[in-house]
């Protein structure tokens, strides 16, 4: 089959090579099962390099990841607060309150990211009964409209939560994005800055499968293997996910593999907002670019390239880029708007 | 790293090259992601030229599959009826019942195997609201004890069920080790046999992560893209599962594979049964191995090739062949065990 | 012990003198457990009669009936929409979220009333497995603002959420207030309006612990009998909770005690707004008095009289008033009012 | 309504007089709702007075007592370790899977009792992620087969839980007749003897809609008010249900009850044992008596007097007496069954 590459979202490009040439290589002989083996041992010492003392679990899916990582810090009775846009709130089919039982409290945003001032309306009736407990406050980084938190805006967020014994939870699903965003490494945006909890994806960046969750304080983790289990998501073959980590750590692939990403949604984003018509919504810190065009434009346009509106009512679009975006895609894409807006 | 081969389980072996060579070729371009790709159409169809007309969804883990497949045909009132070996009920943490809220009933059996009969004492208490209702009886094929249900055993089984508005499940995890075993294809075992829903396995017998659920009577599966997103185990590129499917129905590979793993078992069951001291206790009928033997045997062997204990207080153990295992594996396991026994 | 009667809440309340007299009537001999009792049976019918044909179950909580008749016409990935001031988003500590594994949708409203206006922004997403399926619409009547809908607007409602397929929902754990206040009788504003379950309260106008769930369309309630038995409010001495509904619904019980509840509200609403300082803040339809007043006036009230701030950022308090509320009390807390305003 | 007494169930009977002009002498102006009252703070005192320092919860339905305190000790990958004719086994319609996720693992017994050589197969697997996690065993007392518990018997396996750091649940439905039964007070079978959680009933005992859910360790309660309103068992009008259990525990209410409850069954266990081809199958040591006798006069005797039927295949039936059955209703009966065996 022939696939073109096209902008409607990093979870539609493929695999990195080093990330399947590192499957390949782990494929010789018999490894335990359930990741009681050395490859999996290894992946975490590398994520511990770069996130400092933590306990790291694999896992499948993104969804996975934030329902079993909120599941591990809430009871059925505790509520989590997230932004509107967050996609444990809009994205999971209701996986969160399925799972955990709790209920999500959204939070309206114009950037995708909550700060203590817009999160306080939710932070009340601690100890009445009537009233799901507030348990957690979860970010994406990068969020759900392209924006990064900086360590600072994420510092106050993790000390406002633990002021009310709560926890900060974040969705890292394009983490290295907003690393590479920030100009800082991982633990500066993590553990460093309060972080208690996070889903570390490496799928939207040249991963196959490959999620996890990583508890930064002590005492978190000690039954989320059995909630791992019981979610089903543990893999039998965990070696392969566990060398697609340590590939993903290792010669900075992360980082180059968000560079780009990142780099091909600036230059969309400036050659974008050259266009007449079409006005962009969003600062483009990763690699998403949001724009709002005419409706019959987007129609025109779906059709010779596929991406995702998303805002109706406003046609608002999005533009995702991937490690595996070119410039000439770019430029193709570009020529495409032009004609059609 | 060099993994040598044992007999702990099938899930320690690797991925077969045809396999992953499947997963290289779709790795170019852009495809949609979550499964509206036309590699997954074409897995899907080549599954219904084996099983007939069904709905097929992919998943990631075994586990996910039983419990998905069991939550998509009951209310959380229902009991699910297997035998005490079944991994539903003693493999899975419990994810049945906290995922479908079900209560499961446990049936004695000496071989694995349910019959009629043996279901019998839990079939009762229809419209008494204080009793939960019986809705599925769920067989495992081949079953936890390496044995393996002949068709016409699977009928009667299907239609005791039908005959109290019951549903036929089955596990499927080794499904191809049972069909190469009864000498039948994969329909007469499953269609034809009045199976309603099936886990198809494909991880244990040379795929990567690779699980389906397939419903074979119309209108039961109307809902199933919502649980299996809400499940959690919607994968983003989908693609990669479905050729996997793809490559193991193709050029007999599901057969070869589980062909060569059965003719292990039966070559290890063969020479073990030589050496005194040593009881088979299962049939051999797929490619497990059961059997007794001293206590300090087991240790010390454990120590050399690590494997199961399946039921300490018999000090029986389990020995699982894969389709990697060779001639030469048993030849020097046998030695090892003639040498500690 | 001497308890005075407040304006806190119409829980506070005791039982009405009929209906214990109804309970002691009913406490002779043994009678079937359960439900399957002429008591039963009689109150059914006398319900059939105020509203039309339905299926009806007695429950023992409100929360108990909302959540169970969510439950019944849900699956776990479908989502309900609700006014955000509604009892089953704030009140019930997440209670519909646990049992139902539904996600629940907030509206913002100026009274608590719900309009396809209002509801329209969540209606989308139809088929598409990342999100939570709309599938309800729950209003209360009357509603927690101590508003109340009109037949009409009831019946736009339900028009519009049967046309997305969807259900209508009724919190009537009030009903009888709302009845009496727009002047007409039960059916006309639930069954004839289209609503399709009703939560139809007693608690709070009277009875001891009696709720009931209502399915007003066919086919609905099949599995319903189960679904009480696992939400733990299968009452086994139903009889006193059916003798219940008779007496409340005979004799005009239901309508004078509301009729009297309500007039107070009305004569309580008038003299407060005679009072400088204190601002009405909703329309007196039903048992409740929604006001502004100072908030060092509040602190002081509420140690004289205790009752419940509504927003404490708008220092907007809520009185309500009870069958058992007499014109005295009236007077008497007005007296407190002028002296402390 | 005339109802005559029969042997069906402790739960067909009324309220006892005493628990009845309770309620109506708390029947008096407002209280504050939800249990914050003194009524409910006096019951609470004086079921310390019985039961030594411990944290008490009332709520409606004993289903709802054995469901919310399983789930307060438990996570869903735990596991429950009960009789196999335990109430929260098979009369709970799968609500403690349900609402805790937990698997629940029965044990064949005799009579009704477990003890740590009965229940030790369950007991391994601890650390094992795949295994449930055995974390409570659960009793009752009186048992289902009307046998009673020694406080030795408990305390062994009270030992034998906390060895394993498990806790130890007793479904005390029908505590008062085991108490009376073994001639001691409530705190020599409970706390005394190392019982962590009791679901202490009333309604099978005189009570009307009256259950509490006790811990007698400290910390195990801390969010137990959340999990009860999050059950939907939080009473609005708390103090008519405090006050039936002040009654209870007042003036020997609850000990009279059941002490004539449990003469009544040794009455009719003896007159029964008097009569050529029924035998009794259980020692009657509290409030019911089980026993064999000719399915064709099962089915006559039925018509005339209704009550179950334990065991179908063996054509075993269960008399339950209560505290308001006569002599004269066990020399009718007995009459009854001279005519029909």
């Amino acid at each position: 089959m022939k696939n073109s590459r096209g902008f409607a979202s990093d979870n539609n490009s493929g695999i990195h090579p080093d990330i399947l040439a590192a499957i390949e290589k782990a494929n010789a002989g018999h490894v335990i099962a359930y990741g009681d083996d050395l490859y999996t041992e290894n992946a975490k010492k590398i994520i511990r390099q770069h996130f400092g003392e933590c306990d790291v679990f694999f896992v499948l899916t993104g969804t996975g990841a934030n329902v079993m990582g909120l599941s591990a810090l809430t009871s059925p009775f505790h509520s989590v607060i997230c932004a509107e846009s967050a996609h444990i709130y809009v994205d999971e089919c209701g996986a969160p309150e399925r799972f955990c039982g709790c209920k999500l409290l959204p939070v309206e945003t114009k950037d995708g990211k909550l700060t203590p001032v817009s999160v306080a309306g939710h932070i009340h009736g601690f100890g009445f009964e009537h009233h799901s407990q507030p348990k957690i406050i979860s970010i994406s980084q990068s969020s759900e409209l392209g924006t990064v938190y900086t360590p600072e805006e994420i510092r106050r967020l993790a000390d406002y939560a633990h002021d009310y014994n709560m926890f900060l939870h974040m969705d890292g699903a394009r983490l290295s994005n907003a690393v590479v965003s920030v100009g800082t490494d991982f633990k500066s945006v993590t553990k460093d800055a309060g972080v208690d909890i996070l889903s570390f994806g490496g799928t939207k960046n040249g991963m196959l499968f490959a999620e996890s969750v990583i508890f930064f304080r002590k005492g978190l983790s000690d039954n989320f293997k059995y909630i791992r289990k019981q979610s089903m998501q543990l893999a039998s073959k965990m070696r392969f996910i566990s060398v697609q980590f340590e590939a993903y750590l290792s010669n900075d692939l992360w980082k180059r593999n968000a560079a780009h990403a990142n780099r091909m949604a600036q230059m969309l984003s400036d050659e974008v907002s050259k266009i007449n018509g079409i006005t962009i919504t969003q600062r483009t810190e990763s690699n998403a670019v949001f724009a709002i065009l005419p409706e019959e434009s987007v129609t025109r346009l779906q059709q010779e390239c596929f991406f995702y509106v998303w805002d109706e009512k406003k046609s608002e679009v999005r533009w995702m880029t991937s490690f595996d975006t070119t410039e000439e895609d770019i430029m193709k894409f570009i020529s495409l708007l032009k004609k059609n807006v």
